[in-house]
């Protein structure tokens, strides 16, 4: 499991809460970028933190049987896959696809505006924009989620109401890996399904590696020429004599 | 686990290979139809196979966790749905779901070419037509798979190709329960992921088990009023005293 | 003309309604099935109504130029093509289909809300999502339709306003074969086109037989092979031998 | 039923097939352009030939219950459904709808290949893109259609047979309403239902006729102020006074 | 520049405007119709302007490098791409295409309830109705937009307004070539881009000039036969000998 | 214009093609990567390169009118977008968008296969797909585009013959900004119009400048907070006081 942020400081608490979500037999371990931005709210975010997730990824995969990265958004997923050979999940894609099971539509609860776009492009390049009723956003920065949890709580019951009553959604799926302890009080308060994603990329993880499936070569997820990628920095072409 | 036909011929086979994919822990029994079709092949058939599906589905359900419908068109998975609490899983819904995580496009492989537009309207339902590359249908009766397993494997690993070298399609999902041993040879010959959908199936049910999540009550699968169905045979409307 | 209701108790009323919409030529019978649900309202009670559907479809099919199934859910429309050679027409196919000539959008009026999600299927399925403004209900059940009639005007004149003023619907169709008193109320309080589905699929059936079409037998409808279907209940696979 | 060229070569012949669909009770006219193009075979074409179809349409609807504008590009029909209170059927939008009801997917066989993106939007802005196979292309210029039947004949048995076995269409629409005489060649040699367009819309316009209903003024077919669009010459806006 | 009214009233003011958006090297010229609609609000206005427009385009194509036809429904845009060979280039496409870079949505602002469909057709055949968040109409004709600027600078914003707020929109693109002074109202108000749909025609032109680039004849586009189009009215068949 | 490549090699050739399409008045200068990739062709590369791009193009924002990242991936669009406030072009985005109005579909030559579905995403989150007509991929490295000039120029005609003449396409769209130089060989064989898309994304900038448009900041395109992401590396949460 990597956490795409340059902070340790959720290392533990993320690691609890996902071995508890783990079934029998299933060890996770969590490690955080070397330097990263706090949280990722926006393509500059993910941007920073990319490089150093797939560092991590690419050491991790010699003995780990898959690799969770634990965040909505999905940053280098497409990339870590080119990079292993090992199965790599991510939560918006995992929580996404199992939300289409339990119920016709489902919304997803943002953390911020700008990244209500960023989810509907998410199910579009998945495929499921038809499934989606929409999203809604909170409108609290990720880092401020845990500072006020009654505003949160609230703030959420809210959205996910007006998600179920105005936009006829089946299913809430939270948009944010440090969204884990809203499921239960909406779950309680709605009456309706809520995906916690991290935990819905845990178990596609455990799918994969119990049915010894992994992501295909044939397309996609080529695995890339790392040589011409990470060449030394005299840039010169890989191959070329410097004099 | 429902195996929705009217004979119990493949009912050993059938649980010993789910057996086989069932993690530690999970138990699988298998129940088929006290009468029905020999093999799903189209609406018809169906129609005759799910009031019996949905009453192995209801009796099953006072003690299982979790029903699995053993067919690739998905009989009576909405229906068993709002029949029961527990989750219930479709291995042509699961197969292709799980597919898309693997590769960018996934083909179907159907045994007859009037399941090529049922697949492809189950893949409209879920949402997911633009990952779908396509559907080829390996024209080999459900009953005959078995038969002449040498040409059931060569139409395989034919179709298999084209959906790959033509249709651009970087994973295969088998579009029939009755197809599992022809994974391992499309695996080996085409070097792409292939799914298997009566084992995806049961890894979505282990999946919602774990995560305790079931199927939303608030749309699609509200919960019917069973006495207005399966009223006497008097053919008055429930309530009504007849003279 | 098939009542897909273990009831006759609508088919008088039924047939003289749809007798005054046939035009000079037409004959039209009912019958209803041996037994069977009141109403259909969901998934459950399709899978009860079909077999019984099925066989009036099969013996009707003998003395009859076509088949109305009478149901806007279609029940066994699709079977029910594969069983018999005659054009069969379901009321919500031929309504909406009628509704695209009409205007831009249409709204379909559904009697409860889990039926809004079959509905949206219904129209994909179809292809015609993107002509549909939306989906609303009355939340009156189907038997409940024509007790209190003011009620049921009234909702239905509040949703197609709804329909018109928010979701931009030009045209309504009635979601229910048991809504026609109510197409006269909303064309003249709201100027609206109304279809009535049942007198659409009628339309559909007279145009196929004028024009001696009747469905495709190259995919979709393929003609199913009853006796691997109905074989009888000893359980062997059809052509074995029993002892 | 207005026939958009500017010749009365063929009002004879397409008047006389057109009363050989139409039902007991239905009296066709035909009535063709003071001036216009000889056929309709790109925008160029459509955009000579609607100011006088409009006129046409106009002049007709005083006396007639519906109006068949004979072209499957539907030239004017949407200005028509603007201008007058009675139905108007265009063949291109009642031949794709009609044929969705007979097979799963349906081909278009269109004149000429520029003529192929002309009949896709058709089928776009129906909403019906999901259930277009293909359209393919005779590649023989209307007028040209009956000069050598057999070459036609020929084209046309190949394109359609291309359709179902490549492209898995299960219906054909001939994309011309000069195609008639193909119907029946088509049907007997590949065995698959054939919509003749112009039938088709003459079906539509007796069902809208029959039902009473017409198209709706709620959007996109409001009445237009005609004293705005045809005002006198002199280049004034109406209303001022010109000295 | 061809102004596809008849009336040279909005010539000067519209010509001043474009020469005010050109690079310096660009020539505006414009040209209004002999007789035609004051305005273009629907499709029988534009069936009457379309052939003027034509006539225009094919006297303008010898001594110009571009043609711009100002209004935003593309009136002749395509019959014009047939006609000839130098870039055409129409306010609405080139209007919605630009803003699609500038914002994941954007919302068009008609000026008529009835053009809500037409725009939302636009972008549909466009291909880019998912990027369109909605349409809405301003409920004001295109004569009276200047009559009372206060009015119309109004009903702008509060409907630009909903377009971010309700529906999500990120761009706001005038939906009509009239409302060229709304752009600065509404960035000003509101902060978001405004795309003048005119304006950027003209730019769509200028790149296509730099680029050397025009339509295609390979498909929609292909050159008519105007020998066919443009016959004498004699009614003949082109070729045939009239005594 | 930003090479988002770690070699100078291509800076000289790429900016004096750059600066042949430019307008007068346009000034065209390049920066390449202090160190990256040789060549962008998948996740891996873009994910090293991204960072050093943002980086150019946060230090070039100062002096410079727009911003040009020059590859057909468009890697880092949306992130330079979030990061400055003058306009940033991609020439994929732009390519594509430039296509559309040239014919009614277009296909895009890609360098490699694994990069065919990377440029169908793109046309998906463009909203494009139904415009697109297919991906064909070359099978030439990038950097080895440039070596066997006639071997490239081959498999280029090769591809778009079959892209028009089995997909239908209307224009090419080169997949890379690395093949320049073929546009003209595909324009004068196949009498098609070719969009280069480093041109199509210069003209972009062009026009926005001109029109004084830059993106939005009211959704996607939000401002991030650069203390949050690039914040010292320590690793505390920013505002947190270290000991």
């Amino acid at each position: 499991m990597v956490n795409p942020v340059g902070t340790t400081e959720w290392d533990e608490s993320d690691v609890t809460y996902l071995r508890s979500q783990a079934r029998a037999g299933t060890t996770v371990d969590i490690v955080s970028l070397d330097h990263g931005p706090v949280s990722l709210e926006g393509a500059c975010y993910e941007s920073e933190a990319i490089p150093g997730i797939l560092q991590q990824v690419r050491e991790g995969a010699a003995d780990h049987d898959g690799i969770l990265i634990n965040c909505f958004l999905d940053p280098g997923v497409v990339a870590a896959r080119e990079a292993v050979d090992i199965p790599v999940a991510g939560p918006g894609e995992s929580g996404m696809i199992l939300a289409t099971m339990l119920g016709h539509t489902f919304a997803v609860l943002a953390v911020a505006k700008n990244l209500i776009p960023r989810h509907r492009e998410q199910a579009r390049v998945l495929g499921l924009e038809s499934r989606l009723a929409s999203v809604l956003s909170l409108e609290i920065p990720v880092v401020a989620l845990l500072e006020e949890p009654g505003q949160t709580v609230e703030a959420a019951l809210t959205q996910a109401r007006l998600a179920r009553d105005r936009d006829g959604a089946e299913v809430i799926v939270l948009g944010c890996t440090g969204m884990a302890t809203l499921a239960q009080w909406i779950k309680e308060n709605l009456d309706m399904p809520v995906v916690e994603p991290a935990a819905a990329a845990l178990k596609m993880l455990e799918t994969w590696i119990d049915l010894g499936l992994t992501h295909s070569r044939a397309g996609l997820y080529r695995r890339p020429d790392f040589a011409a990628i990470l060449w030394p920095q005299g840039n010169q072409v890989p191959g070329e004599v410097s004099p």
